[in-house]
């Protein structure tokens, strides 16, 4: 919402991040994102702000402009997909190339993979897996022995679901939070545009709230407006919540 | 895979389309993304080349800018969200902006919801998603009377998925498509790192395919490597499919 964030709330109060969604996979359609609904969530509830989103093709061009225009722009940069073993993943180089960083092989992170994988069958994959831009820290995990890594403030996290979020749980404890907004959410049982002039004027008077709509369901049974408040002053989220309950019954009432 | 698609195959040959979803919820992690996954597929099916998927705040500035930019740089551009009747939904009112362009009242739009809708009880509801930018043309759809927007080579499209669906159905057979690639899917039950220097070499072999390899399952019983093969000589694409089912019958051998 224009208003209430641009004017009425400081957006530079809180830090700023980015989350860039790596692979051609995700933009032919062959695969969906998991990824980005829970970097949301974990960044929303340490009060960093979530400003962007991009989903990217494994171009090492678009790849490198992207990290570097993040970086400049947010405090933090996380990318997910594209650090596996294979000839297709090129992530890592990639950002390398951006931060004009060489490559070298991590002893580190290749003999952690030698325990989990005494034996490899496939040694020089695993070497791959330990090729990291140079000053670039390693991130444990505890799903896959390959590690994710941090550069100036970008985290690179790999793909699947299961092993990108035990990522970013290992980095969450140490990003720097801002304010949490507090949040409430309504369901009202209402046709959104018989809702649109109370919201308004209910944003109007608490601009310090801001009020999201989000209209679900389409047939004659099941529908309604989730009204979502969100604000760093509780006081004015706990009112707008109650007046949005107060609507919500009285349509409530009126249906009967 | 960044050889293949920059040497080997004009990445120019194809439209190009770029998706921006607009609503603070997907940012905040409130709402999981439905439509990327509809747009990019349909978008693969017509031979037009999705490059890039965006996720942005409800901020004018912000929509503004990204639809310029990706107004200069590809064929194509759809956003999803923020076509409502509520204070929130601004997305309309700032791609006017982006063109410059003043808005004015669509009676066309108007009376087409006042004949689903015949005694609104919130006439100044349909009457805000009638307000269109100038020369913007209405996309009419199968399931609400509120319509999407065409202006330049822009697509408003709502954010409520049937809606969007039915919106993207509509203008699906007016766009320009390129070339389809062919496609070909292969499960391998293996360690991806298994796979690494086979799939590399039949990539050098065959650089007019683009070979994926994705990862999934991480326990001990579901793994393997979905690899996918995409071109445009199909000869080429079915070739590699063979070499990499060959593949994967050596690996059920070797496992028996």
């Amino acid at each position: 919402m224009q208003t209430a964030s641009k004017d009425t709330i400081n957006p530079t109060i809180n830090p700023t991040a980015c989350v860039l969604v790596i692979g051609n996979e995700l933009l032919s359609g062959q695969t969906q994102d998991e990824n980005v609904l829970y970097l949301a969530k974990g960044l929303y509830e340490k009060g960093i702000d979530l400003v962007e989103v991009r989903f990217l093709r494994d171009v090492s061009d678009e790849i490198e402009a992207a990290v570097l225009e993040a970086h400049h722009r947010y405090s933090y940069i996380f990318t997910t997909g594209g650090i596996g073993p294979t000839h297709d993943d090129i992530t890592v180089a990639s950002i390398a190339k951006a931060f004009a960083r060489p490559l070298g092989c991590a002893l580190e992170a290749y003999h952690r993979m030698l325990q989990r994988h005494p034996n490899p069958q496939a040694p020089e994959a695993l070497a791959r897996m330990s090729v990291i831009p140079c000053g670039a820290t390693l991130i444990p995990n505890t799903v896959s022995s390959a590690p994710g890594l941090h550069l100036h403030n970008v985290y690179i996290f790999a793909g699947v679901p299961r092993i990108m979020r035990a990522m970013f749980d290992t980095v969450a404890p140490s990003l720097k939070g801002g304010r949490p907004r507090h949040c409430r959410e309504v369901i009202v049982q209402v046709v959104e545009a018989l809702l649109a002039h109370d919201l308004e004027s209910l944003q109007k008077a608490y601009p310090r709230t801001e009020i999201g709509s989000y209209p679900f369901g389409s047939d004659a049974k099941s529908y309604g407006v989730r009204v979502v408040i969100k604000g760093f002053v509780e006081e004015d989220v706990l009112t707008v919540e109650q007046r949005v309950q107060g609507l919500a019954r009285s349509f409530e009432g009126a249906a009967k």
